[in-house]
Formats: structure tokens, C-alpha cells, sequence
């Protein structure tokens, strides 16, 4: 174990789900924004709540543990730490700081990034006794609680880092799939579209040609991943069934997408259900050059919104004493 | 150009299209069976027939060029040709005996193998002027011809050799992948299965959490193959779209997938639209040791079959002079 009462730092960066065709399945994690949070363990008297969370951003999220993305992962990390330890064992509690530097209701993985790091922050002030494969399935009670669905395509991005496959949730199984350098470019235009409207749009029955598509297209993403094969990466990128439908909720979505291929983006679309919308690039210069093209259309309609350029992260929730 | 009027002979094998979750896009060749053929090529007088086809098999395929598999595809090919030359050049015409080891109706890539192996001889005799990927879309005539569908997953392999992925059909877009050593064990039961109903019978709506599933199947297989990760191979062999329909057409087809798996295969299922069933393995033992399962269970209810025990075959169509 950590010792007792000394804060940890963490650094749980922001997500990108589904990376266009794998909807549901795949995501990666990146460099920035991120969450900073801190956290320590102390030896808990009898009746004593077992997480405290204290926010210190602005965005008044729920501090009761059972409301809190973070605190509902802690809860499920707590649970099945207890049943590990003797009962002899002195219990624990763990306090949290959250601040929040992803934007919540952006679409990059802000509540992920908190689940993700408190259980990878809490599994440190233990010893490392659990999995990575454990923190993700604890982690994915806070995304229940965010948007009603276990999902894991943001969490697991966030704790393994670089960019991940959930081949399966029942049993869960993650892979994480080696990439080439892939300079991203995220915008995020301040309007809200809510996870669980941009899920209920979606048809339940999709065509069996259209789902061929997409299996090609999932498969020569995967493999373009594994080859650093840019070109294919680019042409994999399309996606016939979810886009198609949430993309008009995103103002601008198509402009946006064929102006940043112009300007040299392999290609990208709707990070997780949106608003936000990011780009791969090859190279910093054509992300920067992205970036340019995302802001001049949205300065052009009005919309404000918020850019970053920036790069797959490799390494996920860090630790940093 | 080679030698006029010299025979070169011809390897062509068999494929097995489809790989469980891969419907319509993933495909690998495998050592045997294959198809013998010979071709040679020799000037053409005006008004003379461009293709001679000569069965040396005992199956009675139609030797008219225009109803012939290998025909269809030389057609192509002779088209495409022919608009390359000169006008001034000589105009050639080719011969070409078929001796078909592959059953016809089997469903491991009989009709690929006569038209890949065609299109792949006449290409050697002309000095291999075309690439693998018009090869592909010359040998795909074949198909139209055989099945109504101009589909690649069994030329591809055919022609490239290992495991494919057909990204796309139009633009074609087909990607070589890596695969480790892998066991084949085929067993044909001797129904007629046609393709034309195996494809009727499949549902043009699936559900969305269905082609979820199947998706992160095909991403794992993927991955598998590229990191030579055997249990993940066999963990991401399950179809849930085409099989739960397809397989009610191969009598025992649950019981021997079962009983194939208890004795180590990693996985299988239909090969193509069927009535073949094939199984992976990792070593040439348990490849026999499947072959033994489903020989006792055809055996056991009387149905007359064939069996093969090979491997993934890594060169395709060959050519010795």
C-alpha cells in the first residue's frame, strides 16, 4: 500500500469513441485535455463514509459518491477490494479532487476520464492489486451512471492508453492495437447533444449491405493501425450507418469534414455521440492546418466552439506522486 | 511474352471464403485441394476463336468460353488486353486444360480456383503485364458467371495467397494479411448446397447490437492474425449473423462445431456459402485429431463426405513451366 494520508496526482486524459467506423468498439485516448485529480487513502472508523469528493472546478457536479461518475467507479473498486482483504484488515476511505478540465457533455470522454482515473488512482494507493481489465470494469459503473450504458469504448482507451478494441463487453475483453504517430484535431462546438438522444435516434436494424461496409471498413482500420499504413487508415475511415444519422445533429458536420480532408486530415467524424468532431492527421502541420479550417467554419456561422491539436496519447491514466 | 505455343501448368487452390465472422470480406487459400491446369498461348487468325477450353476432369463443365468460369475470366482479361496492344501486333488466343481436383459445389472456392488460375496463367504468358488486384477483377467474371455476384472473397486469396480482406468492392481494394501458421481441417458432406439459396435465405436487415457483435469479431480476428495471438483468433471465430441462418442447411453442423472444439480447434464454421465445414488449428495434430471428430459424426449418421488436412496456403495460384 501508499502510505496513508499522502496525495497522489493523476492525469486522466480525454477519449476519442467509435474513431468512425467502430462504433461501440473502438476509441484511443489523447494528450490533452485532461483531468487532474488528486487522491489519498486513510484508515476508516465504523459508519464513516467511505469516498469524499471535492470538486475544484466550476461545474457543480454531484459531490455524493452515488451520483458522481468517479464515485460510483470507487464504489465498485471498494466493493470488490473489501471482499479481497481479511476481515482483520483496517478499512479504508478515499478522498478525491476533482478538476475538471474536460468539458463535460463535449463528447471527448470527460466522464470516463474521472471513473478511469479514480480507480486507477485508488488501485495505485492499494498496491496495484488489480487488473487493468478489472479498473476498466469498475470504471464502466460511472459511464452507467453518465449515460445509463456499460459501455467501455472511452474507459478503456483512458487506462490502457493508444488506441483500443472491446471485442466483446459480456465477458469483457479489451485489445489493445498498436498505431502509428497520429496527430489529432478536436473541435468542439458549444452546443449540447446529450448521449442518450444521439443513442435513441439510431436505428436498431441496420441493412446487411451496409453492415458489409462497415466490417471492411472496421477491418482495414484495424489493419492499416497494425501496418502504419496511413493511406488505408484514411480510406477505413468511413462510416455508412452512425454517422449518416447523428451527424445532423452536429451543425456544419459535412462542410467541416470535406474542408479538413482538403486541408489533408486522413479522415475522422463524430467523437463518441458528439458535438465535438475530430480529424487524423499524418503530421502536426496538417492538424494545425485542420485546426484552421474547423475554426474558420464555425467563426463563419457564429457557432463558438473550442479546438485542440494535439496527438494519441500512449500511456492513459498517469500517475504522478 | 512466353514462349508460343508452349504449355506452362497451372497450380490453383482452394479457398475458403468468409472466415466464420468475415462474411463477404475476409478469405484465406489453403495447400489442398487444388486445381491442375495447363495453358499456352499461339498467334490468332481473324475469325479464329480467342479461348479454347478442354476439360480433362470427369465433371462436364460447359467448354463454351462464355458459359466457362476460366472462360468468363479470360474474356476479361483478353478484353482489357487487347486495348493495351498495338493495333499493329499480332492478336493471340489461348488454350487451356482444366483438370479440376476441387469439387464443383463444394464451397471452397472451386469456381475461383478455375478462374484465378486462368487469369493468372494468361498473364504469365503475356509477361505479366497486369497487376494481382486487375487479376482479381478479370477473375471476378467467374464468379458473376457462377454465382450471379461478382464477389472477391475467394479470388482474392486465390490469387494473393495467405488470408485477405476485401476492404471494398468498388473501388476493389483487397489487403494481404499477416497470418501465423495455421491448420486446416475441411470436411465436405456430400449435400448440394447452392449458393444462390445459401444467399436467399439470409435476412437483408440485421439487428444493430447483432453487426456491434460481429464487428468486434472481425476487429479481433484481425488483430489476432497480425499478433499471431492463437486464443484470440479462436475467440473471435463466431459469426451471429449468417451462421444462426446458414447452418440449418448442414445437417450435424452444431454438433460438429462442438465436438471439433472439445478437440482443440480454435475455431470454424461454414467455408464459403457451404455445404463445406472448416476448422483452424495450431498444430497438424489436433488439425488430425478434428479430422477424426468429424469423420465419426458423418460416419455416424451415414452421410457420405470427404475430409482434407492441410494448411493456409501463402503464394496462391503457381505457376511451373
Amino acid at each position: 500500500m501508499f502510505s496513508e494520508n499522502q496525495w497522489i496526482k493523476i492525469k486522466a486524459p480525454a477519449t476519442v469513441a467509435n474513431m468512425v467506423c467502430g462504433f461501440d468498439i473502438l476509441g484511443f485516448a489523447v494528450n490533452s485535455p485532461y483531468d487532474e485529480m488528486e487522491m489519498k487513502w486513510t484508515t476508516r472508523a465504523e459508519n464513516e463514509a467511505r469516498i469524499t469528493i471535492i470538486n475544484i472546478d466550476n461545474y457543480n457536479l454531484p459531490t455524493d459518491p452515488e451520483k458522481n461518475v468517479a464515485g460510483a467507479a470507487l464504489i465498485a473498486f471498494l466493493e470488490e477490494y473489501e471482499e479481497k482483504q481479511k476481515s482483520s484488515s483496517p478499512k479504508i476511505k478515499f478522498e478525491v479532487k476533482i478538476n475538471k478540465l474536460i468539458k463535460p457533455g463535449s463528447g471527448v470522454g470527460s466522464s470516463a476520464a474521472s471513473s478511469a482515473g479514480a480507480v486507477v488512482g485508488a488501485n495505485y494507493l492499494v498496491g496495484n492489486i488489480f487488473s487493468k481489465d478489472d479498473l476498466v470494469r469498475f470504471a464502466m459503473n460511472g459511464e452507467k451512471l453518465a449515460s445509463g450504458v456499460k459501455h467501455a469504448d472511452n474507459i478503456a482507451p483512458c487506462i490502457f492508453g493508444g488506441v483500443t478494441l472491446v471485442r466483446s463487453i459480456f465477458p469483457l475483453e479489451i485489445i489493445a492495437l498498436p498505431s502509428p504517430t497520429l496527430h489529432v484535431t478536436i473541435v468542439h462546438p458549444q452546443i449540447e447533444v446529450r448521449t442518450s438522444d444521439a443513442r435513441s435516434i439510431l436505428r436498431q436494424q441496420v441493412l446487411l449491405k451496409d453492415a458489409i461496409k462497415q466490417w471492411g471498413n472496421i477491418a482495414g482500420l484495424v489493419a492499416g493501425l497494425m501496418k502504419s499504413d496511413y493511406d488505408l487508415i484514411g480510406r477505413s475511415l468511413e462510416d455508412v450507418i452512425i454517422e449518416p444519422v447523428r451527424s445532423i445533429l452536429i451543425p456544419g458536420f459535412d462542410d467541416l469534414k470535406l474542408a479538413c480532408k482538403k486541408a489533408g486530415a486522413l479522415g475522422g467524424g463524430i467523437s463518441g455521440s458528439g458535438p465535438s468532431i475530430f480529424m487524423l492527421s499524418k503530421t502536426k502541420e496538417i492538424a494545425i492546418a485542420v485546426e484552421k479550417e474547423m475554426k474558420q467554419l464555425y467563426d463563419g456561422i457564429g457557432l463558438p466552439h473550442h479546438t485542440y491539436v494535439t496527438s494519441i496519447n500512449q500511456t492513459g491514466v498517469e500517475i504522478i506522486e
